[in-house]
């Protein structure tokens, strides 16, 4: 049995779409306590993104030893700034003013327990160039968007829309939509756990 | 006004996602014959590609001199051979018998055309490394995927299952997919076409 310990609709899309068959279980971890930790700390944000996958996927796996648990996280870096994702489309707004013109980094962390022991880990670092938005492109794509752009961390989703804000993608796809899904099959496969 | 000079559902989608108003126009094209003199003449698989994709938007730019018309296509090569749409699942299942094991190249190519005339061209050349699959896993991923598997050139739709068949993936993912999205986009805002 693979659980998933993700509330991300994303991840479970990509699963899905994979043809895998799992369960999804949303693992409630304070991520802006460990985030601000690992920060004050002077970790990188792939290093923190490590910790809050394993920390997901642990709180399942203490619960369902016997399963296959896979934990999954994303910080999106510009500079030296760490960006949440957005509660808000006023929040949304202030991200992409911030990150237009200029480069930031998806650290896209994923991991695989079993009986909480982590047997797998890997993490994707694509990055992303956004154009030199307007405020009036910012405010019409938010505008077009509605409630779509609180889904991800970068207020963008490049399956639709969103792909307007960028002017060069570097990377895995897949990792970019929150689940690096062919170095993770790749294991499950060398697992045993897909055939 | 925006014409997608394709019947592909998968370019249409691509276009549609990204918030592009437009209108699809398959053009026909006698596309068997043109890759034969291509082939027999010694020209690349991108180079076809680019012819294809050129006659096509001409097909319909002659129709509709005013419009901006986008012409794509897309021919996979492995070494010397290159690989037509499957019309069947059978012809599927040989593809990916000969695909298995090995790198590929989706030579994907896109232009736009108005008044006759080219005005902007592009080739994205991503390239595939399938896993070494059993002929019992090609069984099942046809059964599993039906007609959808003839909807591609090489068999596959990586947004599904077809992710399974590969340990390796290069290049733009669009692309894959049939149509660089992102330096088309940045063609159609350097000539107004979109906002």
């Amino acid at each position: 049995m693979i659980i998933l310990a993700s509330a991300s609709a994303s991840r479970a899309a990509i699963l899905h779409h994979a043809g895998l068959p799992f369960e999804a279980m949303p693992a409630h971890i304070d991520e802006s306590a460990i985030k601000l930790a690992g920060a004050a700390a002077g970790e990188t944000p792939g290093a923190v993104a490590q910790t809050l996958a394993r920390l997901k996927a642990q709180r399942i796996s203490a619960r369902c030893p016997a399963a296959l648990v896979i934990g999954a996280d994303q910080i999106l870096s510009a500079g030296d700034v760490w960006f949440d994702k957005p509660e808000s489309t006023a929040e949304a707004e202030s991200h992409l003013r911030r990150l237009r013109g200029q480069t930031h980094t998806l650290h896209t962390a994923v991991c695989c327990l079993r009986d909480s022991q982590m047997i797998w880990h890997h993490l994707a670092t694509p990055t992303l160039t956004m154009r030199a938005l307007s405020d009036d492109f910012i405010a019409d794509y938010l505008a077009a968007e509605g409630d779509d752009c609180l889904s991800s961390v970068g207020a963008y989703r490049l399956e639709g829309r969103g792909i307007q804000l960028f002017e060069r993608i570097d990377g895995d796809f897949f990792a970019i939509l929150g689940l690096p899904i062919l170095p993770l099959l790749g294991f499950l496969r060398q697992h045993g756990a897909v055939g």
